[in-house]
């Protein structure tokens, strides 16, 4: 039993506009790895939101009252913590440096996702794609139009948690499988019927894929996951792995 | 750039007092992977816990007063709300069948770690390593022994989480890599510097395993990673990974 993550190399940089299918089908075909039926192809959210033109220069934002003293009281720029709360519907934890809000997509994070990382030009930062499900499900229907292959996409994002310290990377978005997996019911090895196991395997997929994603300098923007039997779903999407704040005993 | 994760099956049924580096080493023989310089060898808690012995016959536990009273609060049985009790150092939530505590290493989980699958016998569970960090320790030391390879070791367990619904594997034992990979002074695609950015590799890397550990039926209850590029570290172990609560932001 051997899964593969390879990373996908050799891609342009991904300007509003591009046909990010194509591209990576393309660098996937170019370095020896093209796609192939059952392949879990995960997409950093940052060339899908430079892709959709979800990028905002800070030069042009006008901050807010709001964002003025929440930016006073982080230390943050106020034209970043603007563009932050107007992709949030709540704020859950301020603190020096910190902003913890919940994305419009229900995502609790820092900072909305919004990312300075791996985006061109001084003052320009990425929001999450507007609807990340909808990005991996579009990106998915153009991948089989343009290979014939039958692929589960997964749009990820590095997140902060409780209890635990450090980032993980998780999905955002996702089209094509089941992002958990129901064990319940299940058997173990002793005959024992398993009760209470619900596996997040879409975050499982985007932690995995960071092992390769995860090398800021060598651009490597999205992974294909080859060998792992997913459970086929059109109706799953990353909005279920939120869980609602009224059920969060973990918090 | 292929990272390859790959499940090692054909392990005998693990008892108190086995060489489990042994069992396992001779099990990648066996299949045609044998251990490499640079491997990360992922353990399912519950095959560490069975050869050390950290199994409890929940039929010789007598449950104290306050563990009747839980029990009787979440409806779980009395007898393992006694053991997972005398396993924790906190209660951080309770509910009509959730119990979520704080074990002794820290760890903030669904029933101190206490686990019922993949141990034999009807009321015997399984409790997480006393140490699951020296565990680790003590398998790459014998693994070193054995094959003469430097390997990284991570002892796992399957975790719920706050915000997200599911549950992930994450490390809760590590020796040989340092947990966290620190990419703050690391530059991205554009030279821009990252500034925020802690990875929990570890933690990554047990997700990575569980897309072919979490197979219950097959009895997979480790795995290989070959050819993640790992920070070595004689110092870093899963205890770097807990939060501590007065600093943690996401609850």
């Amino acid at each position: 039993m051997r899964i593969e993550v390879i990373g996908v190399v050799g891609m342009p940089i991904i300007e509003e506009g591009d046909d990010l299918a194509s591209l990576v089908a393309e660098a996937a075909e170019a370095q020896g790895t093209p796609l192939m039926d059952g392949d879990i192809l995960v997409l950093s959210h940052v060339i899908v939101s430079r892709a959709e033109g979800r990028t905002v220069d800070l030069r042009y934002i006008k901050p807010s009252q709001i964002a003025e003293g929440f930016a006073e009281f982080t230390g943050k720029d106020p034209r970043l913590v603007e563009v932050v709360l107007s992709d949030s519907r709540a704020v859950r934890r301020m603190a020096p440096g910190i902003l913890i809000t919940e994305t419009r997509q229900g995502f609790v994070c820092a900072n909305a996702g919004v990312d300075k990382s791996n985006v061109p030009g001084e003052d320009v930062v990425a929001l999450l794609p507007e609807d990340p499900d909808d990005s991996a499900r579009r990106f998915r229907e153009r991948a089989r139009e343009l290979t014939g292959k039958e692929i589960a996409v997964i749009v990820c994002d590095t997140h902060g948690r409780g209890h635990r310290d450090g980032e993980v990377n998780v999905a955002v978005g996702a089209s094509g499988l089941n992002v958990i997996r129901d064990r319940r019911g299940e058997h173990d090895l002793f005959g024992y019927q398993l009760r209470v196991k619900r596996t997040a395997v879409a975050d499982e997929l985007a932690a995995s894929a960071e092992l390769v994603i995860g090398q800021a300098d060598e651009g490597v923007p999205a992974a294909i996951i080859r060998g792992y039997e997913y459970e086929p779903s059109e109706e799953s999407s990353a909005k279920d792995l939120v869980r609602p704040r009224e059920k969060d005993l973990f918090i």
